[in-house]
């Protein structure tokens, strides 16, 4: 398979919190990074998703916004990944930021320049990308 | 109405099914296409959703993914359209990728330039546009 | 904090209804603009939203869609905001479109050049933004 999306996490389940009508699904990657996407209970059932199951989460680039300074400050967004930015490929509108994170991981995020001007982001700078849950399209390998 | 969003399907609801706090509408178009949309309940009340009524599903561009050689994977998206790329649009970061449903409705992908090369996606090339239905916004006519 | 999100939305909290699973928070500015946000129950614990409550709505600039001659037509997306263009910054194939809301707020919306000219977009047009109240991101402040 291959995808257009800038972030395809591979990993395992850790977790499943089932909800009445949605289930909160916890991937783990070989790296220890954590990502969280809330899919529907149907979606649980059709992938057999599970404990320790196989599985990738994929997040578009534009859909991940970048926060600095943000000590104190809470979120609704359930993914809260704190790294450091490691590449930066500026355009004249967008710019393509990529954090890396604990685990090894990488996140793309594009953004606007002026945001990474006013961010100050450059290389090694720490920042915290913000992924809503439900942004995030869970898959299992063939 | 004139809308900013690429992809707009005007179609009949073929199928609607409640849940307990959101409901799944299910969108055809008249050449056969389908779109799922997950909205509230109260929306579908507002818009006097119900079975063979029109509406149309808006879609912004960036917020389809592209797969391809998918066979045997499983997402998380209700929505996986097949289709042929019927058209690309380059620039120099993102491309706007035209998918020519069987149908004959076509779907706007803004994906990166690096995706494209990545993809290997060129005129006539199959491929599946990955939509959530949670990110379909409906709508119904005057 | 600072964030990379073109539009973030001060105010104070002025409805909360509770579903099932998700609550809807209205968050009023303190021009008057308002702005809906669907969250998990758990976020309106966690974050200790309440009427009068501080708090914030983040949104990505390419979440927005634009509309203009809407009158009669419906739609799920739950915010409909009216306003006027004051600004354009055109690229060569996305354009940064700021709306003006009659309660002061500004709503950056990028959409393609090729839709600017579609609705005809110029600086005093009339338009409405739509928003998902999923697209949006609450935070309160430290």
């Amino acid at each position: 398979m291959k995808v257009s999306a800038r972030n395809v996490f591979h990993g395992k389940v850790s977790a499943i919190t089932a909800g009445a009508v949605n289930s909160e699904v916890e991937l783990t990657t070989d790296g220890g990074d954590k990502l969280v996407a809330i899919v529907t209970q149907a979606s649980v059932r059709e992938l057999g998703l599970a404990p320790d199951k196989p599985a990738f989460a994929l997040v578009k680039a534009p859909w991940v916004m970048l926060l600095t300074d943000d000590a104190g400050a809470h979120f609704s967004a359930r993914n809260r990944l704190r790294g450091t930015v490691c590449k930066l490929v500026p355009g004249v509108v967008n710019t393509d930021v990529v954090l890396s994170l604990p685990g090894g991981s990488q996140v793309h995020v594009v953004i606007t320049s002026e945001a990474v001007r006013e961010l100050g982001l450059k290389e090694g700078s720490p920042a915290t990308a913000l992924i809503k849950a439900s942004h995030v399209v869970l898959g299992v390998p063939a």
